[in-house]
């Protein structure tokens, strides 16, 4: 039987999850792999670009498997037939043989989504986080100003002694504010373990100016403790993931 | 003690209630008189400008409700604080001692959203009906022309036979296309029960083919089955409650 790469592109609710990774219950990984399994009838591994955190969202995750070649619409109907509803299958397609979401993504974007208001947030209040006291978006962006590029990230990771190497390239950081709502956008060559939500946490720190804009490009190369704290995972998303 | 009249504004994701109207449990009025009675100390009952059926959302419900003199700023934030995340305390202000929320409304908006796309609809997917099949947004715009003015709406109420007369004014049905997205904004001087989603789903059926827009105008004065079906109730939401 012919073996075929096949390229899916999610979307998912993180909320009632513990993560993309394969867990024995209760990951995104793990859902689609089930139903997977049960379309082809033989098990069937799916990689992700990257590992979202329990209850993080994503627009849009990408995944790789190999498995018998057969019309990829048929698949994609089968699969929207099988999957839970906060877990969406956006398009499949084949992809060349050696084609790997992680190994091959390239860049990717987050977006952390905040509710700067006390008036309360009952729409979105899965994908945003409330705060009501107010945040200096000029200060947060002059921050942010200086933790782009290449630099040591260590203090940015929440498990920095497993990495061979704690050095990214932040490549951009956007911050916008529209009504009550502040977005954070983070696009990087790869994030570590935390990284997106521990460079919120910080923003946030300048924001409510409990640290100085300037103060952040001291951070690099440093310990995780000198660094913002995690800011909830319930406010991210990841955006895109791209490939060259 | 002095006692005086409140207005109350408030927005609710309906998916977990079993609607509007007090119940021994599940009811969006029970939480609030509950979350009333905690702060002043005694039984406060609430009047909604009217009841949303279980599962319907609002955007603005307004109720009124008496109670003795406080300053309406303290109550909220104590509102806020005890009332659970899909129910959200907009406003609170002293209102005229005659006004009650319910009969002195003079007209209401509600806003029914359809996905109209096979794609997965995961992040809204709470508050809008997914209907894969294709919608003819310009014949559903020539019934609800049809549908606009004072007529009987008896084929438009599930509980015609309870009513003293099933004589409402339709003043505007809007229908917007965004997208996937299809919103259909009904404002009315008042809803039947049901009203909003039968005729949501009698505008459905114009818009598949299944009933022609020519043909909607002869359902006034006529019973409830000659209508559409109504429509799933999650896709409705109480947008504005206007006041003289």
């Amino acid at each position: 039987m012919e073996e075929q790469t096949y390229r899916l592109t999610l979307c998912y609710d993180g909320t009632r999850y513990l993560g993309w990774q394969r867990l024995p219950k209760g990951s995104i990984q793990g859902c689609v792999e089930a139903a997977l399994t049960q379309i082809f009838g033989c098990a069937v591994e799916v990689s992700g670009s990257g590992r979202t955190d329990a209850g993080v969202h994503a627009q849009m995750q990408v995944a790789s498997f190999r498995a018998p070649k057969r019309p990829p619409q048929k698949i994609l109907a089968q699969l929207r037939h099988l999957l839970p509803e906060d877990i969406g299958a956006i398009s499949l397609e084949y992809a060349a043989p050696r084609f790997h979401a992680r190994l091959c993504a390239t860049e990717k974007t987050y977006r952390y989504r905040i509710w700067n208001s006390a008036q309360p947030d009952v729409f979105e209040r899965r994908y945003r986080v409330a705060l009501a006291q107010e945040l200096s978006v000029d200060e947060m962006r002059r921050a942010a100003a200086r933790l782009c590029g290449t630099h040591d990230f260590s203090a940015f990771c929440a498990n920095a002694h497993m990495k061979k190497s704690t050095v990214r390239t932040l490549r951009a950081v956007k911050i916008t504010q529209n009504g009550c709502e502040i977005c954070i956008d983070l696009t990087a060559d790869g994030f570590l373990y935390h990284m997106a939500r521990i460079l919120v946490g910080t923003l946030l720190e300048v924001g409510l100016g409990k640290r100085e804009a300037e103060s952040v490009g001291a951070l690099f190369g440093g310990p995780r403790a000198a660094a913002g704290e995690t800011a909830p995972a319930k406010g991210l998303c990841l955006m895109e993931v791209r490939y060259d």
